[in-house]
C-alpha cells in the first residue's frame, strides 16, 4: 500500500546537530521524507532584515525587521508540513520554538517535542499538545519510520 | 476527460484481508488509486509508543503513548484522502473505526462503510453519515471504478 | 475576572443517570453551564424518522431516516459546544458515541471521556484524543468547576 | 456609533499583579471589556490533573494530566477572544506564554505583548507577530480605550 | 437540560403559505425558534436593485443588480442558521432554491427538503444532501419539535 | 511567467456536446487545462446505486442510493477545481446543476455560467454568484485562454 | 418572521459626514442595526501608536506602530460584521479603504461600495467584488431597510 | 535540507518592468520560484469582458464584466501562492493593488510591499499588514533567496 510523501518541519534549538541526525537517520532508513527547517545560521537569522531592507539604528526595529523576514520562511514551511518537530535545548529562552509549537498546534499539525526529561515540568503545556515527546533525535526517526512504513525495530 | 488522481483511506477491521481485496481489485481494474491505511499489525500498533519512546509500567499511559504515535499516521493520512472507507467486522468493539468515521465526516470526506447487514441497527448513525454502505470489498472497487471512470458492470 | 458562559455536550451511554449527576453537580456548584445532549429516550431515537416522515418496510432505511433526523440535533449541538463529554458503558457497541468523539475532535472541541478503567485498552485511540479521561461523572463536575472557576477541592 | 463588546484574554506571567492593573484600569475607564485568563494559582495549575483524575507516580504523566486539564480552559477562552495579551516576565522560561502567542497568532487573534525592553531580542519572533508591543499594563488599557472608544489621552 | 436557541432559514417556493404554517406550528408548539427567510414578495425581489440603485435598460443587468441586493440578505441569514429548510413547488424552475440548498450544504448546515413525492427523481441530488425529506410543512414542525425537545407525537 | 496548472469542472446539462466543444477548444488552444465532470451517461447515473449496492423496490431510496454514489465523484472533483462551469439547457429542471453552483459558490470557486439569454431572469440568483455569464462553450474557452495566457482574440 | 440583528462596518473616507447620514437614516427607519467603524479622527489615527507606545524618530516606524494599533480595532470589527460598506471620496489615495474591501471580500462579507460614478473605472476591481455599488449614503440605508425588512420605498 | 517549491504572486503596478527584474533576478540566483501575476496588458485587462462576453454600452457594466473575468485569474493565482508581492507606483490610484493586499492578508499569505519611501504614510495600513516593505525589486529577490536558501549577500 502507498505511504504517500511526508513533509516534516524541524523547529527549535539551532546549536547542536540534531537536525542532521534526523535527516541522516531518515536517509539511512530510506524514508523519503522532505525535511524543512528555519534558517539555522544564527547571524543570518539576526541580520537578514537589516542586511536586505536597510540598517536600523533602533535594536527593536532591527529585530522586528529580521523576525518578519524569517517569518516568511517559517510560516510558509510550517503550513505545508504534516509533522512539526520542536526541539528544546537547555540553554537560551527559545521562545520562538514554543511559539512555533503553539502555531503548529492551532493549525492542526502533528507535533513531536524533543527535550531532556529535566525540562519536562517547564514544558508541560507544550508536551501536552504533542503526539509524542522524545529525548533523542533517533527516536524521531523511529517514529517516522513507524508512521510511514509501520516498521518497528526490535 | 481527465479523471484526476484519487486517494482512498481504508480504516477499520484488521483481521481479514479486505484491504488486499480492494487494492487488488482496483489494480485489476486499472484505477490508479493511491490507497492509504493505518498500521494493521496489531502488535506493532499496540507496542509502538513503548517501543520507541520508552516502556511504561501503567497500562493506561502505555496505551496512550501508542495511540498518539499511531495518530501521527492516521490523522495525516485521513486528512489527505478524498474518500474514507471504514469496515466494521463482527468481533471486537472497534471504537477507533467509529472514531475515524466521525473524524472523517467532520473533515468533509466522502465516507463508504462496509459491514454485514446484521450490524445495521448498531451502526445507523455511522451509516447515516456515509455516501455509500456496502457489504463486500468488491462493491467498494465497483464504486471507485464508477466514481473515477463512470464504468458500471452489467 | 469574567468566566464566560460554557456550553457542554454530553454524548454517549443512555442507560444510566450519569447526565443527571453532572447536571445536578454543576448546579450545586453554581457553575452556570449550559448542558446539551442527544435525545436519550431510546425508543424515540429509534422511531423518530419513521414516526414523522413515514414508516419504512426496510429496516435499513427506517434506521437511516431516524439516524439523520437525530443528526439534525446532534451535529447542531456539538457544533455550538466548547466541551464534549463522551461516556462509554460496558454494554452495547456504542459506535455513535465513538463517532461523536471523532467528529468533535476534528471540530477542535475539548474532549472529556468517561469510562471504566477496564475499557481502557479498547478505547485507547479515543482516550488519546481527549484532554481528560475520567471514571466518574463527579470528576467531570470537578473539571468544569476548575476550568471555569479555578476551584480545586481539597 | 456602537463599540461592540470586547473579549480580551490575558496570558503569561502569573507572579505580579499586572492582570489586576489592566482589569482595574479598564474598569476605571468604563471600557466594559470581558477579561479572561488562565488559572493563575500556580499550585492549582500544577495539581489539578492529579487532584481530580487521580495521583500519578511518574512526574511526566502528572504534568501531562494537569497540562491538559488546564488546556480545556485556555483553548476555550483564547478561541473566544478578540485580543490576546501575553506578558513575559524576567524569570522562568514561560514557554506556555510563547505557546499561547503562537496559538493565538495562527487563530488570527490580535496580539499585544508586554515585556521589559531588555527581553526584546529574545522575543523578536513573538513581537513580530504582535500588533502592539508594550512595556506596562497601563499601555494595554490605553490601547483598549483607543481601540474601543477612540480615546487618546493627551 | 437546556435546548439552546435554534435558527432556521426557510428557502424556496414563495407562492403558498408554507412558511406561515411552519412559523405558526412552531409557535403553537412553543419551540422558540428564530425563523429567517428571503424576501418573499415577488415584485420587490425583482425590483429592489433597480429601485434603490437606479433603473437599468438591459434586463440582464437589472436582474443582476436585484439578485445581488437580495444576496446581501440571503447569504447573511443562511450563514447564521442551524437548519436550512428548502421547499420546492410544482411550478417554475426554482433554481435559486436549489442554489441555496447547495450553498447551505457546502456550509455544513442541516438541510430539510420539502416537496411532493412526484418531484423525487428530479430532486434526487438535492434530497441526497438533506438530513430529512418531508412532504408537508407540519412535518418540519414535528422535526424541529423532536430535534429541540425530543417530543414525538403518538 | 508561469501560468500554473488549471483544473476546471464542467457541471450541468448532459444532452448536448458542450463539454466536448470546450475540451477540444482548449486542446486546440494548447491550454493544458485538466477538465473534470460528473458522469454524463444518464442511465448509469440513475442506476449506479442500485447496480452496485443492491436493487431497491422504493424509487425514493433507489434514487437516494444513486445520488449519493454520484456525490462521491461530484463533491471530490468540485472541491479540487479552480473554476466551475455550469451549463443550463432549456429542458428539464436541472436542480442538480443549480445545487452544484451553490455548492461551488460557498466553497469560493470561480463560477462561469452558460445559458441562453432567454433563461436569464430565472437564473438571476445563479448568474449573480458567477464571475462570467456566457452563451456559448467557445466563450468559456476564450475566458480560460485569457485567464491562463492573457490571450485575447481580435 | 424574525429579522435578526445586523452588524454593519463603515469603512473608508473620513472627511465628510456620510457615516452619520447612514446611522441617522437607519435610526429614522428603525432598523436596529449595529454600526461599527474605524477611528475617524485623522490625528488620533495617525498618532495613536506613538502616543501610547512611545514616540518614534523614524516616520516609517511611527506610522507602522500607529497602523497596527488601528488594526486591532479594524480587523476585530470587520470580522464580526455581516456587511462592510466602503466609501471612496475624490481626494487622497485611500489605500486603506481598498485594503479593507479586499480583506472583507476574502472573509466572505457582503460588500457595498459607495463612490461617485466618475471613479468607476479606477474602482472596477473593487466594485466587481461588491454586492451593491451606490452613489449616496441614503441608498445604503435603503438597501439595509430592504435586506432587513423587505421594505422598498415607492 | 529540502527547500520546497515556492509560488510567488506579483500584484500591482503594471507600467514598469519590476516583474521582469524580479523574475530575472530569481532566475540568475537559481531560485526555482514559480512566479504568477495578473494580466499586465492594460488594454486586454480593460477589454476582456466585452471582447469575450459581448460589448456593453454602459461603461459601468463594461468595467464590471472585465473586472470579473480578470478576477477568475487573480483570485485563483493568489489563492495558490505562498507569498504575495504588491508594488505601488507613484501614479494612478491603484486600488486593485491595495484590494489584492487586503485579500491576501485575510487569506494568511506572506505579504511583501514595494514602494518609494515617499508613499509610506499613505500606505501605512498596507505596510502594517506586510512581513517586509522594500523599495526595489532586487530586495525582493534577496528576500526570496534568503527565505528559500538562507543566502545573505555580504
Amino acid at each position: 500500500m502507498a505511504q504517500g510523501k511526508w513533509t516534516v518541519y524541524l523547529s527549535g534549538e539551532i546549536h547542536t546537530g540534531w537536525r542532521e541526525e534526523i535527516v541522516e537517520g531518515a536517509e539511512a532508513a530510506g524514508l523519503g521524507v522532505e525535511f524543512l527547517s528555519p534558517i539555522t545560521d544564527h547571524d543570518s537569522s539576526d541580520d537578514c532584515g537589516a542586511a536586505i531592507l536597510g540598517e536600523e539604528p533602533d535594536s527593536f526595529w532591527r529585530d522586528n525587521k529580521g523576525a518578519k523576514v524569517n517569518a516568511i520562511r517559517t510560516r510558509t514551511l510550517i503550513d505545508r508540513s504534516d509533522v512539526v518537530v520542536v526541539r528544546f535545548g537547555d540553554k537560551y529562552r527559545q521562545w520562538n520554538a514554543a511559539f512555533d509549537a503553539g502555531y503548529a498546534s492551532a493549525k492542526g499539525k502533528s507535533i513531536i517535542i524533543i527535550h531532556d526529561p529535566s525540562l519536562g515540568h517547564a514544558l508541560k503545556e507544550v508536551d501536552g499538545a504533542a503526539l509524542a515527546v522524545a529525548e533523542k533525535p533517533s527516536q524521531v526517526v523511529q517514529i517516522l519510520d513507524y508512521a510511514i512504513n509501520g516498521r518497528l525495530a526490535n
